[in-house]
């Protein structure tokens, strides 16, 4: 027996359920589990399925298609480890945080390699064993360097998802259409309350009590992709910016982790420049 | 068209959704929302939906009970407001703010009366034209004072919910036994730490550096039914216990009003001494 | 033996502690509790404390004042109740929670009026026993309706803070500078994201996973005041807009209640457009 | 310039403040920050400052306590790396967090060893450069292997505490004795609320909605030592226990770490099993 994830976005209409379950039952599938949310505002329909059974992928996938609306997706996935590359600046904990999971064998992830921009973070990666590029930018125009990042990470076949852990340079559009969807960065920020450069700083001289962090996929517009997971930490008075910079990256990297995470697990569907997730 | 909440809890068995689903659809109803869980463990299958749509109620319920195994449970509930009964001792945050939220109009529920066993609340209670009952419990053995608050509360017919709003005194068996879920409970700690007498006194005691209140069903062992909702808030070593009780009011309220419209919204399955929450 | 709470403002320079510990001990005071803070980029001094004893107050604000370097400022201020004014338009739950608190005697704060543009609060707050006064907006120019608001804040003497409970009229320069550091607002958003008109929206429209309230001291710029408290609640993709408002109304309330109750507390130092809370 | 961290333990009395920041004065040092708290219950006075100058340490020790009442203790500490031993068993995720930091130089200690009765982390360790040290427990009853494991400790020099990053068995009061105030653990639980072995299946069997963490020091009774710092994280319905158990580990981390950071920063007092945080 085998277990399959199902993911299916629709246009919604009366008996969809009522059509993909006897499907389902068809197939003498066994559902695990399921979750289903409908977007009134958007007439939208999407489910998550997790089932238990013996299939033909193809044949089974047809059989779903045809009782859908039109301009339906269906995803049906057998559960198994996808392959990431992390690309990082400088910072350890971020990075770390996913070396140790991975080591731990928390993540359902290969890691490809680690692309950075700086060599400062390789002794680290090194202990892991996994590959660590260093493509440095200086002496580069931005397109120059983001060609030869982009050339390593083409280098590795069946890229499921890049990670951006604290990696600190701009991307340009033609690499965010080059890997849509695919990219998840960790924002230091409680997005979108301080777009842009050093938010720490911002945070601090507006002197707010909360700060955050968001993971989101990333789009076109710098720091606007769709929100998977976000959170937050008091801070009060004494904390100077740096200080929020410090206390900061342990919600960072908890909720770059925890997005990694859902991702892995094909529980984010995108639509709107919105997530639903289940 | 009608909207119409229907709560199944059956076995779980191969092939549920779909022939439920196959109801609703023969029904030519519209699934609004839809949430299910399987608790493996239990074998255990649990299913709310929300339809749209027209319903001979009787017949309805009868052909999803005869897609079921034995020993399930259906409900098919159409909204209108609850009646609920709130019991009270001398406390006034966990009492004002539902009262403040019924007034809004925020609650789907008509307060039939507040029961206390003090007077303390009663000018507060008039304010909203609310009847108060004080039932005192001075010069009474526990069995004689409750047995008056038992007929004051069956005095009113349809009681859907009592809720217990700071009501400072132990239920007994029997009492628990006429209400069978349908009794809510604020406890004034993240249970079950500090079961029992001045839970902010142990906590401070303890040197807790997280106070909580629990919103929970009552049954027959104090402190011990299903949880609905949990929440906290941070302290540190300036609280005295009676900051603690300060601040954990704040808490309290808000759980305990939580609570209480998951219930009114008829989202909560109780099994297992525990709650499934859609 | 009277309680006194003593709070200093002042260019940080070294001794500052043991000038300010001796004129305390001359008095044969007693230091109940004591804050301090040092903002070493800006080189200022905070100190908050609470004493115990018996004073001549206007020698001993003197005392203090010569000990510290110029262009500081010292209060001492005997505990007593505030005198608020609460402004609120046409919703109920913060207003409602802090019409409860102060019937359940834990706010240190006389109410003198509720002051409203709509008529549609005044049946809550007459049951109270607390004056009303709709000055309707309609019909007027901003200036004129204010000109009224004002005359009515005015009528009433020592006013201490004014308390906008949702009240939903921008305020102009003139007000806010009649009134410095004396209004505290609640914002409906996790400040400063989503700066501006309906907050829930624009929350909804971006797809964030947390929303939040902000209590802030009202400036001339909208929204950009001294934020004082600041909560969170996590929100996901079944929350709608007005799911996402009715929801944030819990925070709002809690938020706006903690910011008052530190306020009447003398808790809060403003500088630099930033808080210090002891 | 030097900076030095003063700590102060003594009864309250009045003038305290006073006579120590003469002291301060007398030598000449600049206050960086102070923070003070008295417990009137138990009539104590507990101080942290941050101090600037140029210091005879013993002579500057001799003259605080000389206007302190009996019974007081002085700390004056040069902020520098503490040395610390980890022991673990066979779980990465909470030694990975402290390997990480240690390696971002987040961390004031330099790592001794890690102590283990099983080798599952040496790889892992040894990645770090950190001497593993493997003492089985097999074949040996609890005192001789604990005897063994204080003769490693005690093999090296000025250990300033031991970190239980989730070392799986119970501590001898010998052991808790010889070590006093020295022991940080975690405990993967909201304290006291699930003692013993197993939380997560106890929290599970209990239904709760919200999981915790809390690290505190060690004393002789099993899980009932001072607080230091508590986490939780909001869990429903879907979680079975080994899930309870993935989430808490995020939980569990944080925790740790954050009690690490407040003792190596010398911000922990320890009195009546509780702490004072500044």
């Amino acid at each position: 027996m085998s277990q399959y994830r199902v993911l299916i976005d629709a246009n919604d209409e009366k008996g969809l359920v009522h059509r993909i379950s006897t499907v389902f039952y068809n197939h003498d599938l066994n559902i695990l589990s399921n979750s289903e949310f409908v977007d009134k505002e958007n007439n939208k329909f999407f489910m998550r399925s997790v089932l238990d059974g013996e299939l033909e992928l193809r044949e089974f996938k047809k059989s779903i298609y045809d009782v859908l609306p039109k301009n339906s997706t269906v995803e049906v996935i057998e559960p198994k480890k996808k392959n990431i590359i992390i690309m990082a600046t400088k910072e350890m904990h971020a990075l770390g945080d996913i070396l140790i999971r991975h080591e731990a064998g928390e993540l359902e992830a290969n890691i490809l390699c680690v692309i950075s921009n700086y060599d400062k973070l390789e002794s680290l990666v090194g202990k892991f064993n996994i590959p660590y590029i260093t493509i440095s930018h200086e002496g580069y125009e931005r397109s120059e360097h983001e060609n030869m990042v982009m050339e390593s990470i083409d280098s590795f076949k069946d890229v499921d998802y890049i990670v951006l852990a604290k990696y600190m340079r701009i991307l340009t559009p033609r690499f965010v259409e080059a890997y849509e969807d695919k990219i998840i960065n960790i924002h230091h920020s409680f997005l979108p309350a301080f777009i842009g450069a050093n938010p720490y700083k911002q945070a601090y001289d507006r002197g707010v009590k909360i700060i955050g962090a968001t993971a989101h996929f990333v789009n076109n517009n710098l720091d606007e992709g769709p929100i998977i997971a976000q959170e937050i930490i008091h801070v009060n008075h004494t904390y100077g910016w740096r200080d929020m910079q410090r206390s900061g990256k342990d919600v960072e990297k908890i909720v770059l982790s925890r997005a990694l995470k859902l991702a892995l697990e094909d529980r984010i569907f995108v639509y709107a420049n919105k997530t639903v997730i289940f």
